[in-house]
């Protein structure tokens, strides 16, 4: 990114945005950047105090955009109106029911699409050149989250340099990384992860047992560091 | 489109997406369309009429979604809470004053960015496999509209085919075609103009002076029609 210029960074709260957010300011400073939270209807609420923490450390302005008008006809089990629930098992052993791919339940439809062009237009709004998210590798394994390959990517990133006349890109600094990469990266900026929430259901404390749970897990284990959102939930 | 397959079209109440909303129609019959439109904070709610009577005209389901919360940060003098007046000359004069190419005021942030995404997400949730929008040539000319262009529309399709792992794509009928031709195109399918409405004012008649009710003049002048919405106007 181009030292002086401004970047929206896609902010929900979890360890792969966090880490976005961490670049963002490493690179351009806590005063070009902007952080931009969407809401979709979703049942773990509890992400957006999170989120809020995460910007509050930064000192970066924080918005929020509620887009769950466009998921009410959506039944998938992460938004609150559906009455599914959500699967306690990793995303592996989904993958492994639906013969090596195919979407997963907590897919929803084409919601990076939306986040993504929402804050391509918010950052033509507000000045900025950059909307940074947080996709990595993990979450186009297998096709579970269509919105996360690499085709998806390469394609946004052209529809939004073309429909903004060139004014804003696309950055997805994670998108090779796995979680376990992303983690190191961001211990090593400092990330403040004690602030982060992953868990898909809107308990109290992390489930434990979802997919984004073992996912967490897994990622710290693999990094040779204890989550500190959890050493905070031994409390 | 493959017959027996379900198709949104987005439906603004004006010239183009009804004549995409005729031919959607024409080809996969009413029990397999939906009408889409896109609220964004726009001074003409008036459109919002012609969109919902257009509908009832052909039977076919007709649904709002309010996206106005993305454009509360942009000035675009066609939004409500702007200040900004719209100019009341033709688009090929606004594009002269921009040494032939440039965005034009009446550019709305990445507005089919986000309207085609959250239209592949409605289309995804409600089990239909086309999206369909009235973009057309004299839209994209001098990039005046960059979410218009050619480019944008080819990647945001791909965007769409890849992010919903192949469950929607995006259809642009009228890409080729210039206005004329394609109120020539509405005429032959019987389109009910007279219910539509282009004029980027609010007002109770069409200004007739603004970018859009010029290039609606001149297209139904090309096809030797009266326009039959001004024909109610006239009464």
């Amino acid at each position: 990114m181009e030292s002086g210029k401004k970047a929206v960074v896609l902010l929900s709260g979890g360890i792969d945005s966090t880490t976005c957010l961490a670049l963002a300011v490493d690179e351009l400073g806590t005063k070009n950047v902007l952080a931009l939270n969407m809401l979709y209807g979703q049942k773990h609420d509890r992400e957006l105090e999170s989120a809020k923490a995460v910007a509050e450390h930064y000192g970066v302005p924080y918005y929020e955009m509620d887009m769950s008008v466009v998921m009410q006809y959506s039944d998938c089990p992460l938004l609150k109106h559906s009455g599914r629930s959500i699967k306690h098992e990793s995303y592996g052993d989904q993958l492994k029911e639906r013969g090596g791919s195919g979407i997963v339940d907590t897919y929803v439809p084409f919601r990076n699409g939306l986040f993504l062009s929402a804050a391509a237009s918010f950052a033509m709004s507000t000045g900025a050149s950059y909307v940074l998210y947080g996709a990595h590798a993990d979450d186009a394994a297998g096709n579970a989250y269509p919105d996360c390959s690499v085709e998806f990517a390469d394609a946004m990133r052209r529809a939004v340099i073309a429909g903004t006349g060139g004014h804003v890109t696309l950055e997805a600094p994670l998108v090779m990384k796995n979680k376990a990469e992303v983690v190191r990266l961001g211990l090593g900026l400092g990330a403040p992860y004690e602030l982060t929430w992953s868990c898909y259901e809107g308990g109290a404390e992390p489930c434990g047992e979802c997919g984004t749970c073992i996912d967490r897990a897994r990622a710290f284990a693999a990094s040779g560091v204890e989550d500190p959102a959890l050493k905070g939930v031994a409390k």
